[in-house]
């Protein structure tokens, strides 16, 4: 018999969220940006015609609380504000020990002074329409080498992202990595765009080659994000930190897309210390499904989603989130399942991010 | 663009702060008597006749929530409860990690058990108006060798100093080293005593001989506080521990005195560790400037206040601070600093200062 918990087990052992109960976390953002975001119509993650300048806001408002790079904090046309809204107002309510941000080829550096920021040499990656045009081994190699070598101060990592577009190549790369995902994807739509969405990745798609092996199939059809992701995932598996993946189906991509290097590689994966933390709104989304994305990896897995919404606000930009729009991103579903196994409520989260909108 | 902060930034970047969100603290507490305190009408900071003990009795309240050396906690003749309240408030809702005792000359060594009491052999210091005596390289050396030798377990250091007349002292020092800060400095009284004070103070600079060295000088006008904790300030700038001074007047006097020691010792202080926090009362004092006092470094410093105030409290007391009564000390504002970026608001500060008056 369970009581009245405030997260969710979608997938494996509520145990592993309740060890690290308490337990102090470093976040870690991993941003990047993919021309993809370019394609009109593919993303309302951000303020249009600066959309590539979303991952360099996000992390200048979740380290600092201020937007800088831009005037005003990324909203989407209909005026849903950014999750990292949500990551914040837990960091404020109950900090992260360290934050960490990952450049993986921002269109422009966030402007923070203190803060480490991890730089790879990574440039944007291309529209994957045309290409990607990624060196996808490079990439994975150096998630790799940083997954080994990075030393956690703390009890464990949460690792987010925010790469506008990004669900697109998600759903590009799992597919042409050869797992049925049909109808399992989101994106941050309410009102999924599928025709300009498909059309996007039918045509990444059609650039691979019979014979392309797996690192020149993702090398086309991927993000930074992902393959880096990946990288990090094995890398991070052969040591003792246990490692959260902040994120919906993009998260689920990025251990997909572990999984098919470690068959491809004739490895195996221990995936022991690792989990996924989304958010309910992407849990319970109509039009895709975690759980059945996750599902497919041939490890076990723990994921959670938070019982997190914002029924009890009044706010109209906050009420979109109910109605299906934004769903996760920025480390949301991580950051809520941090603040909820370390004290905090949701009425306390729902008033700080009230705060933030004024 | 920034959102309704709780931490106001009076100089450098809010970044420092931030990227101390959520990482631990060790409170440092630099206690030390000048008889300069003996002056009638030179400070309010006590139990008239027992204004001596008021180091000790503020860091036995801070430790242990308890006054141990004296019946009743010390109060002004006016009824304004010593800042240490408020240290001790934010210390029970979210403690430092660690808190540790500088006997830098107290009359009456504080009653605890356990906490750690570093000694250094110092006496009080004479009163300035017939000279300190204080053997002013001895006691810099000691700092400098404190601040380098001192192993902060925690992420950083906050030192916060109860010193009585202290801000006499300050300001007198900072004269004698040739600053030029009129009007720039604070008391512990609303209606300033001008005249007990500025007699007191140009008594003491009476006392310089031409031709005494920097050391000489300060040996005449100081108090141990000041030139230890500009040695601590030098000793620490070759480690890799951020440190934040948490006070007004007298701390931005020790930044002083070190920037002159390191002008008149022709080196340069590395300044990107370090850090002032202090009160929204000291910052908006009308009779007092501390940004002023700290644009007079030649280094660059991040500086910050509280936005803090008891203006939703109903005890006549606390209200006394609001009206500029008693404003800083005992690293109150640092404190005040270290709880907000912690997770605390202000209600709950409040309320649990309330608690202590009963």
């Amino acid at each position: 018999m369970g009581f009245n918990s405030n997260i969710n087990t979608i997938l494996g052992s509520s145990d592993y969220l309740e060890f690290l109960r308490g337990k102090e976390a470093s976040l870690l953002l991993s941003l990047s940006t993919t021309k993809t975001l370019d394609i009109k119509g593919i993303t309302q993650a951000g303020v249009p015609g600066l959309i590539h300048l979303t991952p360099t806001l996000d992390s200048e408002f979740v380290c600092s609380g201020e937007v800088r790079s831009l005037e005003n904090l990324a909203e989407t046309p209909k005026g849903v504000p950014t999750p990292a809204l949500i990551t914040r107002a837990v960091h404020v309510l109950k900090p992260f020990k360290n934050i960490e941000l990952l450049d993986l080829g921002m269109s422009q550096k966030p402007e923070l002074d203190f803060f480490k920021i991890h730089e790879f040499d990574l440039k944007p990656s291309e529209a994957i329409h045309k290409g990607a045009q990624i060196n996808a081994m490079d990439v994975f190699q150096k998630g790799v080498e940083f997954g080994k070598s990075y030393e956690c101060k703390d009890d464990y990592i949460i690792l987010g992202e925010s790469v506008p577009a990004g669900t697109t190549t998600a759903y590009a790369t799992t597919l042409a990595i050869g797992y049925n995902c049909d109808g399992k994807f989101s994106s941050s739509f309410k009102d999924v765009p599928n025709s300009i969405k498909n059309q996007t990745i039918q045509e990444a798609l059609d650039n691979i080659k019979d014979g392309d092996d797996l690192f020149e199939k993702i090398g086309k059809v991927a993000d930074n994000m992902l393959i880096f992701n990946a990288g990090f995932v094995l890398g991070n598996s052969s040591t003792n930190t246990k490692l959260i993946l902040a994120g919906g189906t993009q998260m689920a991509a990025v251990l997909l897309l572990a999984n098919a290097i470690v068959k491809y590689m004739g490895g195996e994966l221990d995936s022991s210390n690792l989990a996924l933390c989304t958010t309910k709104w992407l849990n319970e989304d109509e039009h895709s499904n975690i759980k059945g994305l996750l599902e497919l990896l041939d490890f076990p897995i723990n994921a959670y989603s938070a019982n997190f919404d914002f029924e009890k606000s009044e706010h109209p930009a906050l009420k979109l989130y109910d109605k299906g729009e934004a769903k996760e991103g920025v480390g949301a579903g991580g950051a809520l399942c941090y603040g909820l196994i370390n004290g905090l409520n949701g009425e306390q989260i729902i008033k700080e991010v009230e705060n933030f909108l004024g």
